[in-house]
């Protein structure tokens, strides 16, 4: 899932909902008014998709691709042959299913591998630690390193007690707060602990709630600080050992790890398209990520994301409905190392960007919807929330802010409106980026609303007579 | 936990509690009415009990015992070092509270150990699947088991599948209705395999919710039936493999388990008393086990048990009370292997069976109680109504039916009134027998109140002019 939530939609304040000021970015000069009515007239259309993904034929379809999909690869990171298998199986379902212009896009891709890995607790008494290394880490010598711990709460406890830190492990037994302030320990625990002279890190994992769960992520190092291995444990460990040492005990540990980076690999993005009758040039973009953490299934992060987005274009599809403007579905390679597979897309389209009406990413799960993630200008907002009024037989009307997402964020600061599905994140973090990421995590019916917001939004978008309107 | 919830109340449908009756078990004849009003005078000393647990100095003593123990000695198997220096630490610890009587009783217990296990899936794909082997269970040959699977929902559908059966694998993917049915597939799953000609039983873990979490057990083998080595999946993994079959795919998997039983090994039930100031020879009894599985720390499984017991000793000894029939305080061994302390622990002190008042065992956790569960006499259960009327400050004043526990039930079905504490039972089987059953399960101010609940009852009970009357 995205790794920060921005929050970049601050600056409008200004409410133009009066039905004089001018909406459209095309100079057409209509009245919000004008919109309004436009935006009514897909009640129907926004009601018959609600039908066939909710109640119709393709009722329970995006649950049972995605098992196909995730039970067929299992998961997919980076650099893998599981992630090559599923894009080419995505590019044969797509092909398959009908839609236009189905296409790869090549990416130069990370390839780490966590290969084999321990954590091995020797004083006070011999404990098999879980863990899970870190994306990007470094392994340890074969024989692993051996060394004392100390356990901080907090980067700030680090600091103060730097000087007990050099030649130790460092555990981090950060309280949970919330997943964009807590993953920090994650990204940067690691140079954090080798400024101090650390020779490894390991973090409590990110959740608020854990059955001996250790979950993964991407870590930073940082140019000029000593790379350390790094890796999470679970949130049980790191309780017991703070405890230990609050009652005196000395922790040793014996930490092993594989884990290795190796050359660049070559990947692809996946892509395929409902060409515009009207304005095939301009673009309504749905995405999701393909490659997922190797461990668990990615059917939360993203399977689901990817696998509703492609829903999205087959609803309009077997409805026979031919959007003004293309509706292009993109499914990310490499997003968990940083975005990176939307970052080389970017690049190569950015020329074009004038011509991106709203760029979407769903990965946050797609759990019960409650509504949409939005940013862009409060014009464009008003609009949204016209769009959002036509879900309302499933009672899913709500427009929030923060519609960043890591996939589409260089459009979305570069001007373009964007949005990102907002659902029920009970479990979300409980799930993410762990061995628990898997199928029996997913809802079909949850997942059949979720694409029904999600085809809706996307269709009226692109079929609208205009652009949304930019800042 | 106990194994199977016995109800053997129901024949007590007449309500006595009409003030005319005759109660106590000892002819004094005494009405309700006056027994009654010698409960009620019991409420000073109920709320000077939940004072200190629940609010003074013996705040948090509970979870900090607890924590100290299960971080110390680790999961606590039977037939383990760590059981035995957990039995050494706690008699230590009782002698140290200034406890009376305090003494080890031998017991002969069982000896198994997992040793390395794992369960590789080579077709249709590789995947690591976790597992947790069952109780008792053999072992494989060192090379491992490499079979096809059959996955069956159910005992019935393993019966109409028995032709399939022979040479295979079988995975049990049994929906989770409640522990007390579910479990019989971790039980008699081996069996049931091994009848129609199985290599191996794999079966889903006993849970409502998982994080791709192993859950363990006992299991039994049956006289006559090959013993088949047998252990339990993830749901996750379960889910998985009946999709994977139910689109035509053939799993096969490589089972490697190097479990193995040993000789009988000695161990202790562990004893400590409050010695009955007017009947010494009369006794209530108080209760947890004190061994666990081999995974996690067994804090919830049963150390919380263990503890709450020891504080309803220690809180009424801090007090100065001295009750008049003896308060015993018993930690049961090799509990999970089938009650094998208590079974003889009732061998040994079966002769004095009349002189027991009341048996009480904690085995379902120390999370916020709710009420007594209890099994007696009708009359018996007019009486504990009116005990726990005393918890009224607290508000947990409900008596439930289903007093039985593994380790009280040779009492209770021989006519002695038993007891257990009936607790927000939420969380419990996420965390049952699984590697998350730890201190980070645990909430100190819950156990606060579980000490509280279980030092009243035991307290006043023990105090009473009366024995508790049998049916």
């Amino acid at each position: 899932m995205k790794l920060l939530l921005l929050t970049l939609v601050g600056a409008h304040l200004l409410s133009l909902n009066s039905g004089k000021a001018v909406y459209g970015r095309d100079a057409q000069k209509r009245t919000f008014q004008e919109i309004k009515e436009e935006i009514a007239r897909y009640g129907d259309v926004a009601k018959a998709i609600i039908d066939l993904a909710v109640y119709g034929k393709a009722q329970n379809r995006s649950f049972e691709r995605l098992a196909l999909l995730v039970d067929t690869t299992g998961p997919r990171l980076s650099g893998s042959e599981n992630l090559e298998k599923a894009i080419q199986i995505m590019y044969r379902n797509l092909k398959e299913d009908g839609l236009e212009n189905v296409h790869l896009e090549q990416v130069k891709i990370p390839h780490w591998q966590r290969g084999e890995e321990s954590a091995l607790m020797l004083e006070p008494r011999v404990q098999k630690m879980a863990i899970l290394g870190l994306g990007s880490s470094i392994g340890t010598p074969p024989e692993g390193i051996i060394a004392e711990v100390l356990v901080v709460t907090s980067f700030d406890e680090l600091k103060r007690r730097a000087q007990e830190a050099k030649g130790k492990i460092v555990v981090y037994n950060q309280p949970f707060t919330n997943y964009s302030s807590t993953v920090r320990y994650r990204v940067r625990g690691a140079v954090e602990a080798a400024k101090v002279g650390a020779l490894a890190s390991l973090i409590r994992s990110v959740t608020p709630f854990s059955i001996y769960s250790p979950h993964t992520g991407i870590q930073e190092y940082q140019d000029g600080v000593p790379k350390i291995p790094t890796a999470c444990i679970t949130v049980e460990d790191a309780e017991m050992m703070s405890r230990m040492v609050s009652l005196g005990n000395k922790i040793v540990i014996q930490l092993k790890m594989e884990a290795k980076t190796y050359a660049e690999a070559y990947s692809f993005n996946t892509v395929a398209e409902i060409i515009g009758s009207k304005y095939p040039e301009q673009v309504v973009l749905v995405s999701g990520h393909l490659d997922s953490w190797d461990v668990g299934q990615g059917a939360m992060d993203d399977g689901g994301g990817v696998v509703i987005s492609w829903e999205a274009l087959s609803l309009i599809k077997d409805l026979g409905l031919h959007p003004k403007r293309t509706l292009r579905l993109v499914l990310w390679t490499a997003e968990e190392q940083g975005g990176i597979g939307a970052f080389q897309y970017y690049q190569s389209h950015k020329a074009n960007i004038s011509n991106y009406s709203l760029v979407m990413e769903s990965d946050e799960g797609t759990f019960l919807p409650s509504g949409l993630e939005f940013t862009g200008s409060q014009k464009a907002r008003d609009i949204m929330k016209e769009v959002m009024s036509l879900l309302k037989p499933i009672n899913i009307t709500q427009v929030f802010s923060d519609g960043e997402g890591t996939d589409i964020n260089f459009w979305i600061q570069a001007g373009v409106p964007g949005a990102s599905l907002r659902d029920d994140l009970g479990k979300y973090f409980a799930f993410h980026h762990s061995h628990g990421d898997t199928m029996s995590a997913m809802d079909p019916k949850q997942m059949n609303v979720a694409a029904a917001v999600w085809a809706v939004v996307s269709y009226v978008v692109a079929d609208m007579e205009e652009m949304l309107p930019r800042s």
